[in-house]
């Protein structure tokens, strides 16, 4: 079964296919098991089985590493039904989980189906007890082969040991699990734990089916039900909560003196009592014995270990992951050359290395672009009265009017209603650096409120009596502790199932879409200041690295086509993302157990939404496809790659990032085919595009909140779509001949900067 | 400024371009103001004024007559700002209303926009007393012009004169009226009424403000405010009630001597006391004399008169039109040929015109697919026992299975449940048909509940016991009462202004979606049986005719690609809805004055947005665009065709429609490559479509019902978007070709029936 050999499961693991050259001998030290994969390639995830046919589809979405298997790519009806036949039941279902409705009489739900069960059972009644004893006793049913993977080249995988990735090592399995899936029910398999991921494997189906979660992705770990409370099927386990939306559910398999006991009480109530009684000794008591809490115990150990590793003071994953790219996406971002892209240095802006050690402010990158009329000692005192040191410092600057988009964070105001001549005089220099507008924009991210009140904490925002031509606009958008309440209602009401007759009124109660419109009617705006009105603009938020990261990025994103391409995104993503310090480890959590942390903040999964409805309206203006923003988030939060971890450049400095972990943009450009956009058309590079940003115009990205679904999945495989294009192909040629026929009968006009949404 | 003559105007109003032929000095009777036409064609509609670039784009959204100059198809930013400043302050709008708000400092508005007011005045008090009152004055404010167009080659227009289709005649015109467009406010200017349109022109702008209505699609006329009683500005006028979403104000010029003395009264409370009663006197007596007074009444009574002439016993205006068009819709349908491409008669089918002088159901077409085993006699039979003798004939036949869609009204089961043996025999005979199944199922397309009820009124539904190897399956479809009052609600929330912060749950509110999905459902359930299944299934509501006719033709559409071809799809209409019987003239109310009509009901529009939604899920699977099913809409009610005239083919007979009256299809035929879907890919006919029908794969359909909302514009003219295309189609070359590399690389495997949907 596990024998033989298939390049696409390797593709899948390693997101990579051109490393032909590691062969099966195993010359590197983490790759010994690379070349033994199981014969089937496809995994399922969220529940539902993969295809036979796994080919460009299932490797490609595969890459993702952490959504491997995900809904979106696969294209995989159930095994065992015909394809057609799957496409209409699929369908026929009509919504998350009633496969038998079609065929029931009066089974039917019109308006008001009854809402499905949210989970197969509940988490509440966890015992933390447990996790507090020690494994003094090493269980065969968790299997301890750490460093296994490691020189071992001539050992065999046992059947139910899973491929891994160069640098991953299996740390335990534990067998007779049960994944409560919340689609097709419960799957017995196989649980196994390495340092990456858990892999979940049930061979009742063929093909087997198949889950992956890198460990990165865990928020939070429960266990459900007491080893010896516990009664009745599937109710002793672990609940697994995801940063991807998603939570899962492993039972484990109870003792069956246990199990006989439990009948024995159904009989007899009096040995009931007895056993209650010795239960609750046993369960506050610390000589728990049985095999089977031990499995689960193992489990949960080695999960809390490796999914919360700087809990541990343990590296991430990504300075042991190995991978060989052929593109180093550490090189795809050099700040000078970005600057030099933009037209920099010019008369009015100058590049300076004022912060090469990090030391006017910690959180911004070693280079900035900064007024030619503002000297080294300005910027130090402009920095004094600025949040954090934080300076306006030059986001983009536009080709033909000079206006900028600078970034900052707010001036220390103060109750007092402190100002700062440096700070005027540089937001005056920001001003005459472009020659076209004798006016400036300050763009507070915030509600007025909000900034109002900041005044308390020693910040604020600008006068407009002390900042001479400046007009500050407030944006309204909210901060981290909304946005984070907002997608917790949102995973509420998409995971597991959907309420179809409350959908609309349940997905406006998250406010999620409200927020979407928020900071895309910011960014919006900023983007028509600077194009429109070729006036310039300075953003800011408290800190200026989450909200006004969003809306420099995402006007960028607008105004500049260059940021619309692969590479391009890129480059906008370690320029105003990371470089200025979005504080990925804290809002994400990385490695780390305090789930409950007031730090994390979705604010970027935000802002990958936002470009997400820019591009739904403007499908041709992209080279990339959403499969790559799904990307971006899987890794966002696996710590497979470098490029999230840390909060700032200077960490990443200080922990070598660089020389030590792999790029995402690493995989991303290696494998660039995968994620390019058929519809791109490369003329759009010179377009501004003003995305509606009206609700009726947004929607809900449900290929990533609700890709977990079955119901989600592709209908068919990916080569038939194929194959279609090139029909649709032939029909588009023909139609564009007559159109250019029909073109060249009118007389053309200049084609103008700005794109028109496809709504 | 009307001496240009444009092709595109002429191509716009005729909805034709071919007809070079018909020359400026009008040898045919009709067409002599054909020629005379404004030098700028596009019109403005729902407000906001034209683009000076009206091409392709305004000449062909406007072949549907009604909606011309209707948004989707214009793109065309407001006079005097260029291009790309448009679309950039359009979109910063963020809301439908509130064009400086991104110049207003603080005003921005974030989740809680506050909902802009319903419409500019109210319409609540109007005086219908006015109605009452003879023309006993014809005033020059409105000019009688009866028949000036008629053989009058020589006569030129007046400058405020429109330009009229073949066969259209100004009957008045009414000068110093104000639109009160809910989206860019008051435009003063002059209102036409012909026999067939509405027409305001307003030259405060440049290009002008053009905005045409059929007086068709004219549900109901009120009179806002009082001669003598209003006061302030717009406050006295008239406010049509249209069937397509939109309601028009317009107001009315005051007297003068009124205005006057209103001024008056503001200094002097006495002279307004003896005004008042002065105005009770003339205001429940006949002595109106003010020249305002009849602007207003010769404009409602021509509006009347011409918006319902079925209540004034007048022949429709499609008996008028006299356009000649190309193709001759007429001839799209032939029943026999249409049974024959589905492969009639065969061993178990046979054709009857047993039906042929409408005498066993009237509500039938001549021509029917029956059961090779049932006899005449057997028809007349089970006739005796269906609604309205509405018996099962075939809709669609499966090419391969022999699978049947069979359609018919309830038996007449009644409160004793009675039976008819030729009625069951009937029914086997059409499962016999198909070998494939010992089973067939009836889908009733009503909730249980209600069907129920019916046995009350001598109807019901089949019994199981009686019917041997039947199933009943009921699918929750709610009666047309319920959909008029969800569309009212749609409206109420679409129409002027959308509330961004509550549009979700407002929607919802409306059950419109929840409707489409049961539908949507309804008819993928039916087309599963026959596909997946292979069994018959037999369809049936009460009558038959409306939610039986959305079910058998969207299954249709589902299975058989051909009626997603243009000809295709009249076929399917003509079959489906025309030839059996859906009441148009009642659920539309054609011409008829009683707008509360509780037979009216959206039922085809329903029908209608349903194959959007399929369209939308499925793009490359349609030969034609959604613009095809707006024009289809709007023809419904424009009655410029005789295609949607009457209730019945008899009654269409009787009225001799395709030898008097011009066909939709031969507009549609004639301008096939306007409705052209560029994506269309041709191997999709053999593909069986099954949609998604959960709630969040549906959308509002709201380039059809949020139209009127200048943000629902083009953001660019529709040139551009055909050199885009041609990049596009450069870059998918490219793409294709290593599409295609990689394909023959790989196994193909046999393409399965079934597309998949985009979502």
């Amino acid at each position: 079964m596990f024998s033989g050999v298939k390049p696409d499961k390797k593709s899948k693991v390693k997101g990579i296919t051109q490393l032909g050259s590691r062969s099966s001998s195993s010359s590197s030290s983490h790759s010994s098991n690379s070349n033994t994969t199981r014969s089937n390639s496809s995994s399922g995830s969220g529940g539902s089985s993969s295809s036979s046919s796994s080919n460009k589809g299932g490797g490609r979405k595969s890459h993702s590493g952490s959504s491997s298997g995900s809904s979106s790519g696969s294209g995989s009806p159930p095994a065992g039904t015909p394809p057609h036949t799957q496409m209409a039941s699929h369908e026929s279902l009509n919504s998350e989980s009633k496969s038998s409705s079609l065929n029931s009489k009066l089974g039917h739900e019109s308006g008001g189906s009854p809402s499905p069960p949210k989970s197969a059972c509940s988490s509440t009644s966890t015992t933390s007890t447990d996790h507090h004893h020690t494994n003094h006793q090493v269980s065969h049913v968790l299997t301890a082969t750490s460093k296994m993977t490691v020189r071992d080249g001539s050992r065999t995988l046992r059947p139910d040991e899973p491929p891994l990735v160069p640098g991953e090592q299996l740390e335990g399995t534990a067998r007779e699990v049960t994944y409560l899936c919340p689609y097709v029910g419960p799957k017995k398999g196989t649980l196994s734990v390495t340092n990456y991921r858990l892999i979940f494997r049930s061979p009742e189906t063929d093909p087997p089916f198949e889950l992956e979660v890198p460990l990165g992705v865990v928020s939070r770990i429960e266990k459900v039900g007491g080893a010896n409370t516990s009664r009745g099927e599937n109710s002793y386990g672990i609940e697994i909560f995801c940063k991807d939306i998603r939570n899962l559910r492993f039972a484990h398999k109870q003792n069956d003196s246990q199990y006989s006991m439990h009948l024995k009480r159904d009989m007899n109530i009096s040995v009931f009592r007895r056993y209650r009684v010795r239960h609750n000794f046993a369960g506050y008591g610390a000589s728990q014995t049985s095999e089977e809490n031990h499995s689960r115990r193992m489990v949960t150990e080695k999960l809390l270990h490796y999914a919360f590793p700087a809990s541990h003071k343990l590296p991430f994953f990504a300075f042991g992951y190995c991978e060989q790219y052929p593109e180093n996406g550490w090189s795809v971002y050099e700040p000078i050359a970005e600057l030099k892209r933009q037209g920099l240095p010019t008369e009015s802006w100058r590049i300076t290395r004022i912060n090469e050690q990090y030391e006017l402010c910690e959180t911004y990158p070693a280079v900035w672009a900064v007024p030619a009329a503002a000297s080294d000692n300005d910027l130090r005192n402009v920095a004094a009265f600025r949040s954090r040191g934080r300076i306006p410092v030059l986001s983009w600057i536009h080709p033909e009017s000079q206006a900028t988009i600078t970034r900052c964070a707010q001036p220390l105001v103060g109750v007092s209603g402190k100002r700062s001549r440096d700070d005027e005089a540089y937001i005056q220099h920001i001003m005459d650096a472009n020659a076209q507008s004798h006016k400036i924009f300050i763009m507070d991210a915030r509600p007025s409120v909000n900034a109002v009140a900041n005044k308390a904490k020693g910040g604020g925002y600008e006068s407009e009596d002390a900042y001479q031509n400046a007009e500050v606009q407030f944006l309204d958008i909210h901060n981290i502790h909304v946005m984070r309440e907002s997608l917790r209602k949102l995973q509420e009401v998409c995971y597991p199932h959907i309420d179809n007759s409350h959908w609309l009124s349940n997905l406006e109660a998250t406010h999620w879409l409200d927020h979407i419109r928020c900071v895309l009617s910011g960014a919006l705006r900023i983007a028509d200041k600077v194009e429109s009105h070729k006036t310039s603009v300075v953003v800011h938020c408290s800190d200026g690295w989450d909200r006004t990261a969003q809306l420099t990025a995402l006007s960028m994103l607008m105004l500049d086509g260059y940021y619309r391409t692969i590479p391009g995104f890129a480059v906008l993503l370690e320029k105003e993302w990371l470089s200025f310090g979005h504080k990925f480890a804290q809002r994400v959590g990385h490695g780390d157990d305090r789930h409950q942390d007031a730090d994390r903040s979705p604010v970027f999964l935000q802002f990958v939404d936002c470009v997400w409805q820019i591009l739904k309206q403007f499908p041709h203006a992209f080279q990339f496809t959403e499969d790559m923003l799904i990307t971006i988030l899987d890794h966002l939060y696996s710590c497979l790659f470098g490029t999230f971890l840390y909060n700032s450049e200077r960490e990443r400095i200080e922990k070598e990032v660089k020389t030590k972990t792999i790029s995402l943009w690493s995989l991303i450009l290696s494998n660039k085919a995968d994620f390019e956009n058929p519809l791109y058309s490369s003329n759009t590079k010179h377009h501004v595009l003003f995305p509606r940003t009206s609700m009726r115009h947004l929607c809900l990205w449900d290929k990533y909140y609700c890709r977990w679904n079955p119901s989600m999945r592709q209908q068919e495989p990916v080569h038939i779509r194929y194959k279609e294009l090139l029909h649709v192909k032939e029909q588009l040629e023909k139609h564009v001949d007559e159109l250019r026929k029909e073109l060249a009968a009118r007389q053309t006009h200049d084609s103008p900067r700005v794109a028109s949404a496809i709504v």
